[in-house]
């Protein structure tokens, strides 16, 4: 991208998407929300799953850690590259946000160090940063759930009734458990959302966003000290030294003022605004314009977050959780998810297909996706006799249950492997309206559906959405809209727009209503969907829906003969 | 093969048999069952499905013919090349048998020549033979059925309840309500198996196993013209003019000897031994030695046949049939199956593998199959976390029902190729478990499982099965088994053996105990069936077993929205 002329003079911010393997920088316009460059860093370590870099020591199994040094210089290297991609005078850039995986969390020293940076405990894998996928603390999980409930907490119908072992509190316990000393050594545990922003002004900020979600911060207050000293009496005091002390800020809330270092790291100048710290899921949908209260935001890709504003409290069964303020101030955010999608897909095109579609397909010049798609385009509803249940990746939403697997019923001899596939496309679609249908059942109503990430390009799994979920489907504009959705709070944060509400008017972009049920398909769907739902029921193990455990025990068996 | 000169004077038989694609033709030593020579000669018209070959027109849906002009000519081809193959002087061929596939049935006149034969017939679809998988006679064959529970017929029960549209009386009921010309000039409606000794020995036979399977003959008797006249009264006289008027022979006994033509056709001497028809399953057991009461025979190909003689006489709910003689004289013979065995595993294995497979198994000289096996062989039992059920081509028994499909549970992002290949393996063990179970619930004890069939070669298939079934697993020595009891019942028919029983004892080969169950395995094994049947009994559809009707709705709607 080369500068545009006709932009001289005009403020610029840029927002930083922190992801799983990368970080992803944008220059935006404050005024109309112009993408003019983009950079990316890839982080030198990626996912650290099976081997700490300091020692070589394997990691145990469902580990899953990150270097925050990869962090650092990945933020200026993405930074420094969208200016020059925008040919933009950093002069004009005015503030900076940021978005981060979460929950993605690390024990540092007061002044914000890693404690994996500190002489000595280099060699400790808890002393790491632990990614969102650490799924390692789940007996910690079950244990925190199970105490909640025993004692009627007040917070746990806020998270659906499940606390996840990848949150900050189960990571914690972990961490006191299984290392007291690095444990001891560790003077506050914060989100890499909340440390990023700490490189950038120099001072320990929270936001209301993961302190909400990944936090248990519920009216006011962590969990109290008697149900923390219940769960393991070292434990008592976590909240109020680890995490409490500073105030929580609201989205789009200026954090300080970038500092000298972060002005050398960034190539921006120093002392203009740095947004809170902020989620990548969340920060998403003031880009792509869906704040109101009943628009669904829904991020897919390989796997799905569902994000939606509601104007009241509700305790709505199996969603990840409810946060004032979660999404945008003065609103109550709500948030659930698909543990699996576009691995579903990806799963099912790497068994294989017959070699003559890999031909075909290099023939036509399109991807097993495009290929697998055009074969069954147009293929009426049922056509293949299957019905899918869309768990090879567990169940985020509504069950909360990453023990369950997935099912495939209805197949013949003349099953092909597009049947299949379409199958699964529509059973992602299925299990996206169980949560719909769970957040309306509360008194949510759900009026639009808006879609960011990779597979908003997939126009027949668009298709299959409107038609499935009956609402008119909206695709964000932007390809990097979680990037964007920080350069938005960014310009909040400077104060170019009152709120983030007036900024995502002008700066977020979406294609709205761009597909719509076919009402004849929609209903022919309907009918499918209570196929859907009759397996989900059997299949969930639940007795109150009649429901058969039969999936857990093929789970455990499965673990119990594998081994540790 | 070349002539085994210590054979020289000692009396050979020839064992023909009628497979669905070609004609295979065995020279066998009367004295100790040696395999001398073998011959195969392929229809020229295969089974026609698509367009009739006298005129070219289109044949509907589920249509399944044979031309008798193939047969024939592969007879004669067939015998021909097993006798040159041997070195065999056909001088020293003292008695020839075949066995046919089954239901495969045609219209002829009284003189045996098949309607499609006479002028003016050629070109009119229902005068051709119905090959055993036409199956386009399911509206009468329902019909059959309900009419038989409304009366009461106290046939039904030997049927497991239910009448196969493969049948003779729904494929004739079909004939006479859609080409009631064609019907009117139907003088006899004759078994293949029975049609093909006519061409032998000049005369019509009819055989005790088909007459019994295949003709609804119990207890000295057809269905009553009652029965009949209420189902069509076009149709009421049907079994007393174009089936009965000839006595049932008992298998092995003598049809005739060999006709002049007949000796032409084939380069036998002409007079010798004629035995009476058979059916390609049934035969095989003497070949396999498995004819005492409980030792079950399966031949495992694309499907599965399973026949067992029983000293006595019970009602096994969703067994194919039991008749008297139907197996060899004297036992009432038990038949069973599972509609499609290696069928499924070759439907898997064509949706497609990764690349990688495919290369490795080609450098490892391996077939896919060879190869996927590989991968699993040793896994512990349960150690995918899946369970199939192996409807992909409907059920045969227990469940009788066509409009079944298959269901794969327990599926991971991590689940491979090979983790479903040997589920679905798997899956037919326990499918023929379901089959035993019944049997031994009507009081017939299954005590040794014997093998014939192309799947006896499968090494960790034997090994599944004698684990999953918890019996010693025999394997059929002869790759060639039911020519080999072809063979037997013309050995018996010449009058070289005192009955099959004697035959098979010397004439038959089998390794006995081949596979004996790992009681670990076999353990582990119980577990899994026991959510094998959780699963079959929910997806049956049957209300006593809290079956949910899901599979049929899916079908149901599979059917209607892609037409007939």
């Amino acid at each position: 991208m080369t500068a545009d002329s006709s932009t001289a003079g005009q403020a610029l911010v840029v927002g930083v998407d922190f992801g799983t393997l990368s970080a992803r920088a944008v220059v935006v316009r404050a005024s109309d929300g112009a993408e003019l460059g983009t950079g990316v860093g890839e982080y030198a370590h990626g996912s650290i799953e099976r081997a700490l870099p300091s020692t070589g020591q394997p990691l145990p199994p469902d580990w899953a850690l990150q270097d925050p040094a990869d962090w650092r210089a990945c933020l200026g290297e993405a930074v420094r590259s969208a200016l020059a991609d925008a040919g933009a005078d950093p002069a004009r850039v005015v503030g900076i946000g940021t978005d981060f995986t979460a929950c993605t969390v690390l024990p540092v020293l007061r002044d914000g160090t890693p404690l994996c940076e500190v002489p000595g405990l280099r060699e400790r894998p808890h002393a790491w940063p632990k990614l969102w996928k650490h799924h390692a603390a789940q007996p910690q999980a079950d244990r925190i759930n199970d105490l909640a409930h025993a004692r009627n907490e007040p917070w746990i119908g806020r998270y659906g009734g499940r606390i996840s072992s990848e949150w900050q509190f189960a990571k914690a316990l972990q961490l006191l458990e299984e290392d007291p000393e690095t444990y001891e050594r560790t003077e506050r545990w914060i989100e890499a959302a909340d440390w990023i922003i700490w490189q950038l002004c120099g001072a320990e900020t929270r936001n209301a966003c993961t302190a909400g979600y990944k936090g248990i911060f519920q009216d006011g207050n962590y969990p109290s000290e008697d149900y923390l000293k219940a769960l393991n009496p070292a434990f008592a005091d976590f909240a109020q030294t680890r995490l409490a002390g500073v105030p929580l800020s609201a989205l789009g809330s200026r954090a300080g003022g970038l500092t000298a270092e972060g002005a050398a790291l960034t190539g921006l100048p120093e002392g203009i605004a740095v947004a809170i710290g902020n989620v990548d899921a969340h920060v998403t949908a003031p880009a792509a314009r869906a704040i109101a209260s009943g628009q669904m935001l829904a991020i897919m890709g390989t796997s799905t977050c569902h994000v939606m504003n509601g104007d009241r409290l509700a305790d709505v069964p199996g969603i990840c959780g409810v946060v004032d303020g979660g999404i945008i101030a003065g609103k109550y955010g709500y948030e659930a998810g698909q543990s699996a999608v576009g691995d579903i897909f990806a799963w099912w095109t790497g068994l294989g297909v017959p070699e003559s579609y890999l031909q075909d397909a290099a023939e036509r010049g399109q991807s097993l996706h495009e290929y697998l798609s055009s074969l069954v385009e147009g293929q009426p509803v049922g056509a293949h006799g299957l019905i899918a249940l869309d768990w090879m990746g567990g169940n985020r939403s509504i069950l909360v249950d990453h023990h369950l697997s997935g099912v495939i019923a209805g197949l013949t001899l003349a099953s092909t492997p597009e049947d299949v596939y379409l199958a699964l496309l529509e059973a992602t679609a299925f299990g996206t309206r169980v949560i719909i249908e769970s957040f309306e059942a509360a008194g949510l109503p759900v009026t639009e559906f808006v879609v960011a990430g990779g597979l908003k390009r997939n126009r027949l799994l668009m298709r299959i959405y409107a038609d499935v979920l009956r609402r008119p489907v909206s695709v964000a504009s932007s390809d990097q809209a979680p990037a964007v959705g920080s350069a938005i709070h960014a310009a909040v944060a400077a104060g170019l727009h009152a709120d983030v509400a007036a900024a995502s008017a002008v700066m977020g972009s979406c294609e709205q209503a761009a597909y719509l049920p076919d009402p004849a398909r929609a209903d022919a769907y309907d009918e499918l969907f209570a196929e859907y739902r009759t397996l989900h029921d059997y299949f969930s193990g639940r007795p109150e829906w009649g429901g058969n455990d039969v999936l857990h025990r093929l789970r455990d068996r499965r673990n119990e003969v594998t081994g540790p």
